[in-house]
């Protein structure tokens, strides 16, 4: 099985999620600074999760540059973390429209996190199918910047989620949306 | 003819299918969890919607994959089952926006059971165009797990469309979702 | 210039055109016949308009198949081909919600016009960069079948537009259709 | 690091702006020419739009033709270039629906400055990636109609900001975009 197709598909649905996220910006009747406004927070959730988006396209890009075979599971495991990445453009959307309200900016962390899974499931599976020993378990190895980032994210998001309480959410969710 | 440029076609189409689903889940103006919770049954359908394009695409990719040649009568005959798919977004929202009611469910039903017949003509236009004894043919029939997964799917369909009055429509619909 | 990359970018094009027009099948909030019937006319200039946008998908893989050098002007003949076809779902929804009226269905009639046009004039640029003994000269010289089509096609609009006078349109915009 | 995905990634990105921007051309509910004419301003500047998509993607085209490698910064100043571009359909919509008030024509202005800021980013980058007697460097250097028509871009656009004021902006408004 050749990988360029499951890279193909990747890249045309992650271009999509990262472009249909642009439509939650609605366009306001009005000409006015006063009609603009209230978008910003919509606005900053769009740039965060570009962002987001770009990493996971990035990393993707790395990831199955190093690979050589691309297994049935492993076409499984890709879709599966396109299904949670799929999401982002509702949440953002839900996260925006409500300025960073407990309840979807925990949800936006759930999405998060469960599309972080499905990435370290896809590396597992990739590995998998590969040896060891392989060019890609060798460079997954190596990649010692990459694995510190996954760490801090991993345990970054469950914060994220866990202090989504009233007292401690105007903070955290500044802090989340610059610190993205 | 190359089929490279029939599979990024469909890799782009499946890619935009699969993704604008997403947008029936429409962002509640509520951050609370009674405005959230109405979306259940239409993020359900967009889940099953969901697995169905990864199997249709997971199955284009290996059928292409052993395809040698692509004649005219190939292009039109996935442009026929692109065309199926493509009907997918309306009624997975319509399905899920109504709680699995009869109707939105059988034209579902049918929308599938039409897609179906439209990847079989696809095989058999495929095959036709490489003879008997080709690769694909041989690929096809040796593939006994494909081939029984293809029949339980054709009944499975006209039965889920039939049973679908009152009745049995409430069982039938969440094993339909739950199993699909 | 390699052509590769123009291919692509027409098929991300196309793909998207032939997918958002299903988002012109607005969902009916309601699970009855009564609700799903109104939709046949937008349902029937989806079909018309997916057959088109397949036949200039299917044409423009044959053209770019035999073209050999892609040149500036035939880059800007190709968005000026494209830029037409992605009017056709604006189009497309007017006359389906307007049920075949003079006005929309003479401006998707104008829009087919110029797609064809736009059409023919990056057939002749391809050419004139080719030269007239080059394969693609020759092989658009020979495909008398498809010479045939163009010149059906070339009179039946401008025919379908002229005759849009309130006693003509029902029956027209019916052949139309049927006969798209 | 290979360019093709950076290429087909961003044909997938620029392939949707362009194609989104027309779902900002809202099917009117009559089929009069009183329903349609108020939409000429949008429909004008989804042109203008199109059009510099099209310049963008064609540049982007030559850029990556030339290029050889593509680092990790390059990744990003591309995914920062799309960043930008993907703003266009929201404020073409803007611009479109308030008929080029002052606010939302200088709104466009801005993201085109943007993006050209980007763009100028993205070529830089590639040209340190690749060192200044590269086969891109002598590319980019030969090419005075490029740098010319730059030029007279970062010269024009920011003018067209400065004179967003009432009394200018009519005459402005219109050169702005028939001159695109």
């Amino acid at each position: 099985m050749n990988k360029n197709r499951l890279e193909a598909f990747s890249d045309g649905v992650l271009a999509i999620i990262i472009t249909i996220m642009v439509l939650e910006l609605k366009v306001p009747h009005d000409a006015s600074y006063a009609a603009l406004l209230p978008l910003w927070p919509v606005f900053l959730c769009y740039v965060l999760s570009f962002l987001y988006i770009g990493i996971y396209w990035n990393n993707h890009h790395h990831l199955l540059h190093a690979a050589r075979r691309v297994t049935g599971a492993a076409l499984w495991a890709n879709l599966h973390l396109l299904f949670w990445l799929s999401l982002l453009p509702f949440v953002t959307g839900w996260m925006g429209e409500n300025h960073f309200a407990p309840l979807p900016t925990a949800l936006y962390g759930v999405v998060l996190l469960m599309a972080g899974a499905a990435y370290w499931i896809l590396v597992h599976v990739l590995i998998a199918g590969e040896g060891t020993d392989s060019l890609l378990a060798r460079a997954i190895g190596r990649d010692r910047k990459g694995t510190a980032s996954v760490i801090i994210y991993a345990i970054a998001i469950p914060v994220a989620v866990i202090v989504q309480t009233p007292p401690f959410r105007n903070a955290v969710a500044w802090g989340h949306c610059v610190g993205g």
